[in-house]
């Protein structure tokens, strides 16, 4: 064979059009077959219609349709109430890939390429050759747009088929409806267990769900609270790779330095920013445009030098514990589960993008002792279907030796086996996905060690939890066994004796010799003003309030009086009502009593009430003791500080 | 708070160039973190340079060297002996996302995209800010031009910085130097890895690898022949989508529908052609570019009605068993392994896209046998080193209930535990990568079939051997007592009763009842001229050979005359030398016998030679019998045919 040349070869070379490479790719995107091309569908129109309501404040109303031809097509609607979509922006953002609103936003949100439902768009005409039909309207007072839409793939641009007006009752909103091939008898149970998972971390929205037989479900609104909007931020010095800097300060308005560096970047003060410019050995005045690669390898090394604040959480709308905690025992409650424990850690960053981990675990009950423990994903609020395998949530869980706690687990790696569900949150302005298909995260150092911290505190409080079981089963053991059977003694010895019972609290204190601590909670039904969150057109009705009543008693079995402070943790999202006796302190986090000194065999009784919860959001108390040898008492542990 | 109308929200969007999609999703493309990074750097630069090379007929010489500075850069320098970039294809094939000459055509290749080392050099730019080096010659008797390239991001172009001409002694061939942040401690390892796995499937090729410390690895070339080319082909009317089959009909230059059939797809002749126009209710002198979506969507589900010839498969290139049973080996020597077995499935297509699954298996020897099974992956030639977890390899490897087969698998799922390496190769027109990054297969479910049926035949071939050698012992225990205490007691009992000696053959035949069949493998060097099968430079020096010499014995140790045909396997790419006695039939997988009657106590000797293997790689008969009853037969199965 003779050699070929590269001038052949360039003849062969071209533009590869960013659709034609996802029509072949479409795997990628999630739709490698048609089982996963139905559930792929489902969510993307979902997830943009949440997105698109919370973008507006608008407390979603999705409704998702799916209808069933013979030959394996389906036609997927998708319907929200957000604000619509205007005219001239449908082709753009239904008929194109890569194009859309979030990609250059620093901000939490479920889509973020700009490739999610135009893929769908995509795929329905690569497989079906129908065209997408949206409708769209974008105030109140005016008739709905009608768009048939289809993608020039060699272009990646729309091709408007029809363009058209009807009324649709809606006030504002918008509806999709793609012909697709897919599987929906393969794909019926996912595409549910997908919606309610969406729902259980997305409780401000309320999803209907009609399946081709006419079947629906309706996934209710459990909360009339939109979640904290995310805020869009400037990217933060440490996570600017070298060459962003240098694009930015080619793009920016500032004409120095210095002012560059506090409007572009975030957590950069006049301090800072002086700071960091000085350790580059630079000039404040420079002009960023005139900057030579050097100087900003300077600037990019000195900002590693520089203590600089961390980026601003506000661009994270994470779930929260009371949410995930309420979640789980509703996923759980057929099974019994003997404990839910949460733990949430604080934001951390990686690569200059903020990010969160809240995690959770359920532990015994019905759940099956012999299988792989049950791993619930989710990012930004979405659940995680597939590729699990592949996702750094698995790889975390399965590099902690769980042996300890009770799971099976050979050599001490991968997935333990055992009654257990564990749930994983990750909310990030970036959530680094290993495909555009968004079913697994990539492994990033930073996040695997968070979850894995996450996982271990969780795995501390278990460890806890049991320890706390056993030493107060074992006191409770030796207090019943005192309490039965001393009086009897003193009652049968002083009638022998022909003598009065002698009093027994100063032997039982001897023998017991702990400060005890037993508490109960109980709820109380109340009727409650909805708090008017936002211009949904549907008055919501008044609903069921619960108040969390929390009763502690405290006994001193010690034979000398006790004085110490006594801390009770409460959920973040909790509100504080009646406290007696008067607390000395009320964070956020928990309740502080400087407790009166308690004699010898007396005891004190402590109650609060919590408002903002639901029935069984707070089951059990964290009790903590501060100034008292933790030894001594039992149903407490060791204050740890903030 | 206000909702924020549509308007507000159309002022966002906008369009993302796909280098700023890419920069902004690095891990995606393997750019995850810096050890990642830097072997996704290599990798592609390689797998370039090997896909150049084969594409030009040219024995590929591939050059790697990694420089790296104190702050955490490294200069990655990868060099290629193929037929060089004509000039203005420079900047779009490095400085172009998206650019390339593989992307259209349906035949195997490493790369496909066009977006590997364009991706390089965009992640070089983005962490260090340095522009690419580009050098390449074109023609021997010219001078090779230097380009430094950066990208535009935002319009996803090159920019080309400095051009220049220089002297290059190659006579053609092309040289990429970027400079990239990078952790080579920690990547060291595995550059190293995947370099040698590389040189293991790619024989053709030598690899030639310095480290920053002038540390050089030489990847021997261990085969002069090049593999097959693989052929370019038309899609096949079975894998193409509805909507793919619109966009050619729009396209083609057909102006009849049956010529348009015939001329744009594969296995269309006459007969099909019309067969499937006549199902679909059709015309044959349609216009196809005046067809309706109803007549198209006719043509499709005809096209399932029809019996089609499966698509060609020039257009594969697999790596061939005694190959991969031979890098086994080599991967293994350290090992002593117990046995190499390897399987190869028949071509197969998914979604109109052929794909060939070839697997291997090593037991025993000095594998742990606490760990989890080692798995190997590659995909056309490509070792996968990452995203094991999500890869459709693992999973239908752990499908297989390996227990019954020695292997420790709790609940018969998962990675097995034991002594073991697994070794699979897909080739294909369009491997389903679940990411760009091309690190793990998609769950396809034709490929996951196929992974299977190839292990299953695997463990069936394990399963036969233990059988074959427990019997195989079993017997020969028998034998040896028989022969050796037999003529001790003959010979006693005659002296005893002053009688000759009785012939010991009938008794023998009579205990033993078995046809016996032993088989001995030798080696013999030769001198050999090495097939000149390319333009290369160099002249390759004489190498030594081999001539496989397998001799086997039968023995008919049963009292009655046996007379029965022998089948030998013979790897494929074997060359049948001298055979005695004479065969009845030879073809490309076996050599068969009809042999003579052989009496009682008696034996046939028959020899064969192979040329064209290496030593060892054929290193155990594989004998099968026909027209008597196997369980005869010590040494040989039942012939299945072909």
């Amino acid at each position: 064979m003779a050699s070929v040349s590269a001038h052949e070869l360039a003849k062969k070379q071209k533009e590869i059009s960013v659709a034609e490479f996802f029509e072949r790719n479409k795997h990628i995107l999630g739709f490698g077959n048609q089982t996963r091309a139905l559930i792929t569908s489902v969510k993307e129109g979902v997830d943009n219609g949440l997105d698109a309501c919370e973008e507006a404040n608008i407390l979603p109303d999705i409704y998702v349709e799916i209808k069933n031809h013979e030959d394996g097509e389906c036609r997927i609607i998708i319907e929200d109430n957000g604000p619509g979509v205007v005219k001239k922006q449908i082709p753009h953002i239904f008929g194109r890939l890569l194009y859309g609103s979030r990609f250059h936003a620093i901000r939490q949100s479920r889509g973020q390429q700009g490739i999610g439902i135009s893929a769908v768009v995509l795929y329905g005409q690569l497989t079906t050759g129908k065209h997408a039909k949206i409708i769209s309207k974008v105030e109140t007072d005016r008739p709905a747009v009608v768009n048939e839409i289809a993608i020039d793939t060699n272009k990646n641009r729309a091709e408007v088929i029809s363009r058209d007006t009807i009324h649709w009752d809606k006030p504002t909103g918008t509806r999709v409806e793609i012909s697709i091939m897919a599987d929906f008898k393969r794909g019926k149970r996912f595409v549910y267990d997908y919606l309610q998972s969406t729902s259980i971390v997305n409780p401000h929205a309320q999803i209907i769900y009609k399946e081709p037989d006419g079947t629906e479900h309706i996934f209710e609104r459990t909360s009339e609270v939109l979640p904290r909007k995310a805020v869009e931020i400037k990217p933060h010095p440490y996570g600017v790779e070298l060459g962003t800097l240098i694009k930015m300060a080619k793009h920016t308005k500032a004409r120095q330095l210095n002012s560059f560096l506090k409007t572009e970047f975030s957590s950069m003060g006049d301090r800072t920013t002086n700071m960091a410019i000085e350790k580059a050995g630079l000039e404040k005045n420079l002009n960023p445009k005139e900057m030579t690669r050097e100087q900003f390898l300077a600037l990019h090394k000195a900002f590693k030098k520089v203590k600089i604040m961390a980026p601003s959480t506000d661009c994270l709308s994470p779930i929260g514990e009371t949410l995930i905690k309420r979640s789980l025992k509703h996923e759980t409650q057929e099974i019994s589960p003997e404990f839910i424990i949460t733990a949430s850690r604080p934001p951390s960053v990686y690569s200059g993008n903020p990010f969160q981990v809240e995690v959770g675990l359920v532990y015994g009950g019905n759940l099956p002792k012999e299988e792989s423990v049950k791993i619930l994903r989710f990012a930004n609020r979405v659940p995680l279907l597939y590729q699990q395998g592949g996702c750094v949530i698995t790889q975390a869980i399965s590099s902690i030796d769980w042996r300890r706690y009770g799971l099976t687990q050979p050599s001490g790696k991968g997935i333990p086996t055992g009654p257990a569900i564990f749930i994983t949150h990750v909310s990030s302005t970036l959530i680094p996905f290993t495909s555009e298909s968004k079913e697994a995260i990539a492994d990033v150092p930073e996040i695997e060690n968070e979850i894995k911290l996450a996982f271990r505190e969780c795995a501390r409080k278990v460890q806890q939890h049991i320890n706390k079981k056993v030493r107060r089963a074992k006191t409770r053991e030796k207090f019943d066994l005192i309490t039965r059977i001393l009086p009897e003694i003193a009652k049968k010895s002083a009638h022998m004796l022909g003598k009065p019972v002698p009093p027994l609290d100063p032997i039982i204190t001897k023998i017991m010799d702990v400060v005890w601590i037993e508490d109960l909670i109980e709820y109380e039904s109340v009727k409650r003003e909805p708090v008017q969150t936002t211009l949904t057109e549907n008055q919501p009705e008044q609903k069921e309030g619960v108040i969390t009543k929390s009763q502690i008693m405290i006994v001193n079995y010690k034979h000398t009086p006790q004085k110490f402070n006594l801390y009770a943790v409460i959920p973040q999202d909790a509100v504080v009502g009646t406290v007696s006796p008067k607390p000395s302190k009320i964070t956020n986090n928990y309740i502080k009593w400087n407790l009166d000194t308690i004699p010898p065999a007396n005891k004190i009784d402590i109650v609060f009430e919590l408002a903002g919860l639901s029935k069984g959001d707070f089951d059990e108390n964290d009790l903590y003791i501060e100034n008292i040898n933790p030894t001594y008492v039992i149903g407490a542990d060791k204050w740890e500080g903030d």
